[in-house]
């Protein structure tokens, strides 16, 4: 049984640089000293009005492939995560496999908020695994919540940002590459963070547009310790089931929402804290896309050596977490 | 390895009856003959106002549970197939394990628009072959096009409905069940039919609202014969990798949206007509949902034996097409 390895990585974000200090003049506060020492969150970048979310992932895409030393055709199949789609119909993927020419690749999408990237990566493990037609697949996390932003709402507007990172997962045999992995949902939380109109349960109407309800929404505040309990949970079991201790791996890739809640998870776990690779002070919160730019992060600074244990952890709306190992 | 076998089936349409003649006053003429004739379409269902894809999908859900005899503790993983989700975000699946309660089930939402059933039901056996931690995943494809439909576009008001169909499919030794599959996409037709306003490439406003750019739009033609061509070649490529002739399969559940497409590929493939199994005339188009809805027609009414020899062949926006094979 063929296992998939990391072959390629690459990521972009858009032009467009928005200092914390943009916010003063739109929300009318000074919201910086409350960024930086919260979510250590310094700037982001969005979109321009003539961009949206294919146009970050094919950048990113292009890069991953030129990294994995492969062309268009060697892809057998695009697995775009996203809950800021191109189009709601069709997929985001398929634009992306006309613009690269990916002809040989069959396509989806995954929508499973910002755990997508991790659970895309374990659906192409998954293929390469089970069926030895598939030696390349790409893998993509493409975010422009830049477009579902409430401008007046400080909460999320002062947070999300845009971005893609791409992995290439190529079929190699031997005892590395993708290790083990856990999905997990806590449903309970559906209704706690989102973009609830515009889709099937509430249509876009003017009355839905003037209540900002098709952009996105905090409905409850999360409980904070959720996110450190289930990330340690995962990290644990994963361990176990490796028979590794957490200390064994090498670099964490965590979601990169709250910087304080890894520096926890880590602490739980009795890992230095610089083993989880932080970006959010760059990029604010690119959801889906935070992770693969995380890990293009640690790759392009030279920290990542052939052999090192990864662990990502993702997590996002639903409430939905993945955790993945992988020998590098 | 493991094999995935389909071991329960269930589907759900919601009580609204539209019948043919009800575009007679909505369109202000009668479409009846033509959808009789060019499309066999009688009748189809919709949503009620508050009505909405994950209604449909719960239902469906529950049926085949029941079906394979199963219980909520029992779903390992959910994932459910719609480009009519219930939010733009979370995940209609986060829903949907909240609701029936799947504990244990990890959740995704695929979107390759009307391919996204038998694309859903390949990733599900790849979790099955590949990772023995997975022993039953409950696949759905849910429908409610009806809330992105223009009420005087003739195009597609008249075609799409709404429907929900679901499979459990478990892990299974032996050499029955999940035999092969293919994933093929012709992205250059991805601008040609889809909801193109509502997400990051199109933000809804005023303007997207006056358009009607937030709902389903047939851009340009298809050319007819695209259809029955590629549906025919991975059909003959599916039998040559199996060793076997296309009137081995005993039953042909192929995206019911015209039946002259489906009879013109069972002819290319000199299998009778009899063995694709329809249901368009009682349900419309249901999209991701019209291939569990006919699958569980042909169950319903005592046509499936076990043993027998199944294809799948499914075709949507972008355009992506699935098919599979299963020995049942």
């Amino acid at each position: 049984m063929n296992r998939a390895q990391i072959t390629g990585i690459g990521a972009h974000v858009p032009a467009r640089e928005i200092p914390n200090s943009y916010f003063n003049e739109t929300l009318g506060e000074d919201v910086d000293a409350w960024l930086r020492e919260n979510v250590n969150i310094t700037k982001r970048y969005w979109c321009n009005e003539n961009e949206s979310v294919a146009d970050l992932c094919e950048i990113a895409a292009k890069k991953a492939m030129t990294d994995a030393g492969i062309g268009p055709e060697d892809i057998d199949l695009l697995v775009i995560s996203t809950d800021t789609p191109e189009y709601i119909s069709p997929s985001t993927a398929s634009v992306i496999q006309d613009r690269l020419r990916l002809k040989n690749a069959g396509t989806f999408d995954l929508n499973t908020a910002c755990a997508g990237f991790v659970t895309a990566m374990d659906v192409a493990a998954k293929y390469i695994s089970a069926d030895d037609r598939y030696k390349h697949i790409l893998v993509i996390g493409g975010y422009a919540m830049s477009k579902y932003l409430n401008q007046k709402d400080k909460k999320t507007v002062t947070l999300f940002a845009d971005g893609a990172g791409a992995v290439v997962m190529s079929a190699q045999e031997g005892a590395s590459g993708w290790l083990t992995s856990d999905l997990q949902t806590r449903g309970e939380y559906n209704g706690w963070m989102g973009i609830y109109g515009g889709a099937t349960h509430q249509p876009v109407t003017a009355e839905v547009l003037a209540n900002h309800d098709h952009q996105l929404k905090f409905v409850h505040k999360f409980p904070k310790e959720l996110n450190p309990k289930m990330w340690t949970e995962m990290a644990l079991d994963i361990c176990k089931r490796l028979n590794k201790k957490p200390d064994d791996f090498d670099h964490f890739f965590i979601t990169q929402l709250n910087f304080n809640s890894i520096n926890e998870t880590m602490d739980n776990l009795g890992v230095c804290r610089e083993k989880a690779h932080m970006v959010m002070d760059q990029y604010g919160y690119t959801g889906s896309a935070c992770i693969p730019m995380a890990l293009e992060d640690a790759y392009k600074n030279k920290k990542l050596k052939k052999g090192d244990l990864l662990m990502f952890i993702g997590s996002g709306g639903g409430l939905a977490f993945a955790a993945a190992a992988v020998q590098y």
